[in-house]
């Protein structure tokens, strides 16, 4: 069930096959391409298949009612239901605005909270270890309204801010509240990954602004849809705005693609005939951090971030965050986890790009079976518990 | 064949159904929404069904080989087809980054092309009237790299500068060179209109940066794909790099159906089975201008654009162009021809959000026959050739 067509061999026998592929190709576990979720989608055979006639969908303009112009209202609806049915966010009293993935909410969510008529931009924060795509989106085109000013933990300054909230958190899978707590905050809660197979439910979300996203839910990640829950109707609207001047909306095959997929999963969770989607995807994640913590504690060269056990009220069970990224530790003498691993071809990403410790490195949970196979042999080839390669 | 199944009375005869919905709904003909295109599409049945499986398209990266990592190779081979088979394009020397619609292209372009290294922002122009969008575009983040500076008929300040030339032009329909020429200009060249149905091709264009759009060239306008031809590798790579920020690539549903709908559309310009795709916008085009201009001339009341006719490559033929836009201007003593129009219930966008003379509005040409239809009706009336409502 959990797809481990091609096992890794023991990390204390040491078998090795001679894989030409293993041995050759570069693993790239920078991304979160969330490929690992193909499986579950085969399983699903035609159930979620959509056809666009020639004739659908030429306006700019949806079919629904929202506030939000161009949000398709079967996306809306599907939205709401699986919000209800996970109960990982209050959907009743918020709005709902769609964008091109979460970074482009990311972005109408800074404009729309950003002071409009201050001579200086305001400071944008995040905890350390924050999302590495922060100071990017938020300086790329040197906005006059807002501006990256790094470690939340770090900043003391009066006046407003903004401050971005990922809980779990990206990279390191911690659940977070706020730092700051100054007086003048106003707060983003990026909660991509809220979904019971990364972390216990433990009580729905109901943050002014939270952003959601298909790719790291249901591994769509190529659609490109995301969503906010905006409670205050004037913040819905400056966001909806922003998505009209920036893309004059988001791609209607997208939305009513997403729509569909979401309403299969909550179908998955509510008919008991069908493979519940987030039993079977905590199945998978469950199964690949035994495995790696597996590898990892048979050394001393490495360290993982350890999570507690929680009460979730989506499965009645407890659980412990497995989450879409590994926040790996290099112990030793080497310093930087990155290069280490980019010398026996694992791509990562380097802690030093969170704000953090290049000793760290961040690293994709969410790849295809035969990728991640790869990755634990080799990082066994790192620690010498099997020949190199 | 040009789809007018509800024919408005003759502006001579002046007789007028008293049809309810004609009095009392608001024809929206402020956007340019392509829904004129629908009756097409439709004619075409099954031939652009596309259908997506759940498993299909997870992955943020396409399965091409382009400098632009997400643009779907079946995609970037029909631009270019499509591009061979009107000849309005030269593609062969370009590079092809595809966008969320054309409006992020133009900040890709606007983010590539600016200097990186400036402590002020670059100034961006157009000649007036331009396209309202531009200032808004260029300046709703108040960017340190890239400013609005207004008309470009009137810039004067030495030095680097943006100028963005729309031929033809979005409002007036005018086929437009640079007007700066000043010795520091980057050029972008928005071609969303040199297709067949709008004007004659009278030459392939080989510009630097040049920007296409699905919603004006098929009608597809829900779909948000828009391209980029640019010459320059390095360029290409940060308007690619632009599109990575802001929001991680362009949805793949939205590029494989747009993919899809451009070979429909190169199929039917070669293939005499089928009904070609320009020929049969020409024709609407063409009828809807003759009886706009008809139901203009009849009175004293308002103006339009005059066009020269050109000899077109496409069709060996000439052809008057016929753009996708009206841009009236009201001759009498009224002088706010958007309120006038209004006051009718006929939404258009103002002269002045152009850069121009409330006296002009610019009016859509490419709304469903109904709606199109409505228009001259109440176009009639104020002019007191019928009964008004």
């Amino acid at each position: 069930m959990c797809g481990t067509d091609s096992p890794v061999p023991s990390a204390t026998t040491g078998t090795r096959e001679n894989d030409t592929r293993d041995t050759l190709i570069n693993i790239n576990l920078d991304h979160g391409d969330p490929t690992m979720y193909e499986s579950y989608w085969r399983k699903m055979g035609n159930k979620c298949d959509i056809t666009f006639s020639g004739y659908d969908s030429l306006s700019y303009f949806a079919n629904g009612k929202s506030l939000c112009w161009f949000l398709e209202s079967k996306l809306e609806e599907q939205i709401k239901r699986l919000h209800n049915v996970v109960g990982n966010a209050v959907v009743d009293d918020h709005y709902i605005v769609v964008g091109t993935g979460s970074s482009q909410l990311l972005q109408a969510a800074l404009y729309a909270l950003s002071p409009a008529d201050e001579p200086e931009p305001i400071n944008v924060v995040s905890a350390a270890p924050f999302y590495s795509s922060y100071p990017e989106v938020t300086d790329f085109v040197r906005s006059g309204l807002y501006k990256w000013a790094g470690d939340a933990k770090e900043f003391d300054k009066d006046g407003p801010y903004i401050e971005f909230i990922t809980s779990p958190n990206n990279p390191d899978g911690v659940i977070r509240e706020p730092v700051v707590n100054g007086d003048q905050g106003i707060l983003i809660h990026d909660l991509a990954y809220y979904w019971p197979q990364y972390t216990a439910i433990t009580s729905p979300a109901n943050y002014d602004v939270m952003l959601f996203t298909v790719s790291k839910c249901t591994g769509h990640a190529g659609s490109r849809i995301g969503w906010a829950l905006v409670r205050d109707k004037e913040v819905a609207r400056k966001m909806t705005k922003f998505m009209e001047i920036s893309t004059i909306g988001v791609s209607k095959e997208a939305q009513l693609r997403a729509a569909k997929i979401l309403g299969v999963i909550s179908d998955s969770c509510l008919d008991p005939k069908l493979v519940n989607f987030f039993e079977y995807s905590q199945s998978l994640m469950t199964d690949r951090w035994q495995r790696l913590r597996e590898v990892v504690k048979a050394n001393d060269l490495f360290t993982l971030q350890k999570y507690p056990l929680q009460y979730c009220l989506f499965t009645g069970d407890f659980y412990e965050s497995h989450p879409a990224f590994a926040w790996l530790m290099c112990k030793g003498s080497e310093e930087d986890c990155e290069k280490l691993l980019k010398g026996h071809k694992i791509q990562t990403r380097s802690g030093r790009k969170f704000g953090s410790d290049p000793r760290y490195a961040r690293i994709s949970m969410l790849s295809r079976d035969e990728d991640f196979n790869i990755f634990l042999k080799r990082l066994m080839a790192i620690q010498g518990l099997i020949n190199g390669n």
